[in-house]
């Protein structure tokens, strides 16, 4: 895989944006009718093989939990979830429910963003100047009734295949990156490299940046919005040429924060989803999982990662399993 | 597999549920601390063998879309979810949203009962006189801050393993059930005879009746909560003895509906998860899959089946992936 | 007042909207910054002279509850209030809740649509061809970030002077008006007139058809969004020329259900809201004030009606007081 | 008013709160079957006199804004409501929304805690030892259903009276009182004294401190939960003893922060709600309205402070409205 190396001008966010979108652009490459983008790389064949990694049946949740607990802190109304009982087992043992023959139940709801832990990315979450993926316009695709088009239900069957962990925080780091690295593509095959894997089309990549370790051990501070290791704008091209299905990290925003331009609001996310058409995961949890990859030295694995299929939803909490 | 065959004295639920209770409980089983249940039966190395079952790598997802045209009528406070957009695509297209450099975003949020779609059971959803899963107070396990201790949380990375189909609505009905028809332990061992397939240690058994097909046809109407085929409280036995790790259907509510004893409500929850410590998944949508089975006469299949971690919930959304 | 006839062409709800809001705008009335539309009519000494209708210190309130037992039924993602609780009396007495000296408390949470019982509508609720109240853009005021404009928090402090109640119901009807009949403007007069009042500009009109008293009869069916009896389209002249402060209802939408004009939904809101700038009141329960008035033949009195300020929505919910 | 002098012991505040529940106790009063406690002070003879207080027909909404801009950091699962756009004008503008006759609209939901803004405490709020208001079993009336006795439906009605404004923070500091301030009855004598009004039977006695302004200023910081000035313990008689309807603060919590025992948490509140049966208002914001009593020297108005009626809740939002 050869990977380009545009420059990068600190000033000229638009223009990197531009110049990235018309080398990566995935318009059309499906058909004018697409809403899977780079799902379409993970093949039934791909599965197949991918299900062969399933050799000694452990399993790794690569979700965060689910509660009051997590790392949002209200920024664009994005809370933690909050989780209340309709029904008690306090309720039940003192014999309030009113119902029948012993019986006694509990029951909860639930009320939280859609972005607000572990997560897919849908095609139809970010824009770029009011356009959408496959070039469709950005107020045809998303209204307030939802993402007529594109919504996160279309991947609801989709997100299964061969997962790969790539973990930059443990081969580059100590285990964990700095806040503010910028991850290159060049860190991306060293890593790789190192794992002795090689990412093929297709793959769903998972890259440990440790920024949730830290996060873990010295409490979520500014974890959700703040500094934090991430891709660097320049992996653009990498994340198109190589072909690879979704690519999901441990981080809130997926790219290195801040971020490489002045100015700038998450210039990766701008090409990534719109142009490339690829599903990003956020605020994944490695730490498990990369523990065994680096016991057993194999980083690569079975992995389903369907969203929970909200109708028009433009993203999704997902629990993602990897088995080997 | 001999299943007992217990009468059934329509006057006397609490008999019955008692007595049930005393042949199938599985309190202890595997130690007083253990929260999994019927999960225990599914072990890594069923794992393996299943994962061989991704024979040409198409997948199923078992999951309902979920959105506010579901089932759900308001009953006990269950309404279907609400998902609302916090920033839109006509939004970012008008430009009103002040992002730099031309980016655009959509975000959303959901307000929902963690059982108003395809969903799990979690083990402190179901109570018996006060008695949640290995014989703890119901006080002790789920109170208003969730279920603290066999919350769905804890089946997070477990439930993968092989599925399996039982399509009683086509092979006993014309492809559905009728409303009241109480499913046998002698139907699913009939349903599996015809397809071939053999129920094993660790199974994921999924239990076709047509319901869903046929709401889907007529419009929801008393599909939540309203009458239903479903299991007969006489599959008591058969859920134990079965050593399965799980069950799910695609009714609102695993049993038959009107219940079968007078003045009852769903008896047969109160042995299965209080007492057997068996996962039970409602509202699963089989129909692809069913038509694919039918098709290729492959009634086993890798099933994940992980629930969204919701810590201390007593229930949760999943998007359950079949994968042949 | 004299009332203006318009014709009434049922083919053409467009032109007659159009007709209506040239007769009847305020835009610009109150200056272009106006953000209060008919609220202005309600002035200082308006509120001293309505406060002296408190005579016996006897109070109604003249909202419904809120719960899940109220109207509605999902449409448009209109659901009843889900209210429940994040801590309880039965932990509380059981000791389970980690307080200290015996302290004991009960807490709860709600999720619902901001109109999904006894509200106001604001002025950001309604538009006419993409123009909201004073002539601004739609997409100026109402984004997914709320109403940046005309927000329900801008009439915080205004809505409390004369209350008057016109029982057309009871005057017209025998308690209750049947659905689909349209109040029309001398309907109006005939009740106040039968009531001995007078409607005095900056006045808060509260119109009792019946239907809630009818739906508290026989059950909820098409409360929200079906059949009603309500305001006619001719009413619209009426509203403008009477320079009343704000409208309210006992029904869900204010105006008569069907709608009067073919292939139609609510015109008289797209008169009322983007041009007259009236705030309208809905699902008001006038039952217990209805009997009062009939019994001491006062029927104007002190209301107080000031809206939950939930920055920038475009409707909130209201427990409207009467005193007399 | 003769004010008694506890002593105050800080290792013994389950003694001081048992003593002073023993002195202050509501308990039968107003009958076994009461649910109204202190509101029953509130007469309509009382509102016939407060409703004289109007006088220049000024109006003052007592409300902080509701949005995510608010005080809470998510303790015990209360977060900033949450407000999104069902339908925005943007949508409507862009002509997306499927509505005949150029009609548009915009319509919203909210998920929030009850008690998240200004709010009333209700009845079922805290439990002292199990133990409810009148005597009653915290678990006969609080349960996951909601309060089923003294819900704040049943002050829907009720809470429009006197209200008397005790700018403590303007009388005893600079404005606003420190964190941590304690006040004492002989601070509220001292304030009534100072504006020269006196406090009577059925008064809504509205405490400022100053602490929201300082919030308003400095940020919200530790506004909600942590230190602020605040009732001392010590008031709990004159609280009983005054005969007032109802009490409100501008602070998060009403009693003073840290509280004055060891080991403690908010040890006033489980006096005044279960034992004395009265109505605390909190997060109320005093600052326009303490202005111009400064001003025109008149601390009473008339005062509507009725909660939005959900079914069942232990507190609820209201727009407190003063009229002078």
């Amino acid at each position: 895989m050869t990977v380009p190396r545009p420059s990068l001008d600190r000033t000229d966010p638009e223009g990197a944006v531009t110049a990235a979108a018309k080398r990566c652009s995935n318009a059309g490459r499906w058909g004018s009718d697409d809403v899977h983008g780079t799902l379409n790389f993970l093949t039934p064949q791909a599965r197949v093989r991918a299900a062969a990694l399933v050799r000694r049946g452990v399993t790794f949740s690569l979700a965060q939990t689910f509660d009051e607990h997590g790392p949002q802190r209200g920024w664009r109304r994005r809370t933690n979830p909050v989780h209340s009982m309709t029904d008690t087992g306090t309720d039940a043992e003192r014999g309030v429910q009113g119902f029948p023959h012993g019986f006694g139940g509990a029951d909860d709801v639930v009320s939280m963003p859609l972005q607000c832990s572990t997560q897919w990315d849908g095609l139809g979450h970010i824009f770029d100047h009011g356009t959408a993926y496959n070039g469709r316009r950005a107020g045809d695709v998303v209204t307030s009734a939802g993402d007529a088009v594109t919504g996160i239900e279309t991947a609801a069957a989709l997100i299964a295949g061969r997962g790969v962990l790539l973990d930059v925080g443990r081969v580059l780091g100590d285990g964990e990156l700095p806040d503010g690295f910028a991850i290159l593509p060049e860190h991306l095959d060293a890593t790789a490299a190192a794992h002795g894997v090689t990412i093929e089309e297709g793959d769903i990549v998972c890259v440990r940046t440790g920024r949730l370790s830290r996060a873990r051990r010295e409490g979520w501070g500014e974890y959700a919005g703040g500094d934090s290791p991430g891709l660097s704008f320049l992996c653009a091209d990498w994340l198109h040429d190589s072909r690879i299905a979704a690519i999901a990290t441990d981080t809130w925003g997926f790219e290195v924060r801040p971020n490489e331009f002045d100015d700038s609001f998450q210039p990766l996310h701008q090409v990534v989803i719109p142009h490339i058409g690829l599903y990003i995961g956020e605020m994944w949890d490695f730490d498990a999982l990369a523990e065994d990859c680096a016991a057993d030295g194999a980083h690569a694995f079975w992995l389903t990662a369907v969203p929970i299929p909200f109708t028009g939803a433009v993203g999704a909490p997902v629990n993602p399993l990897a088995v080997k």
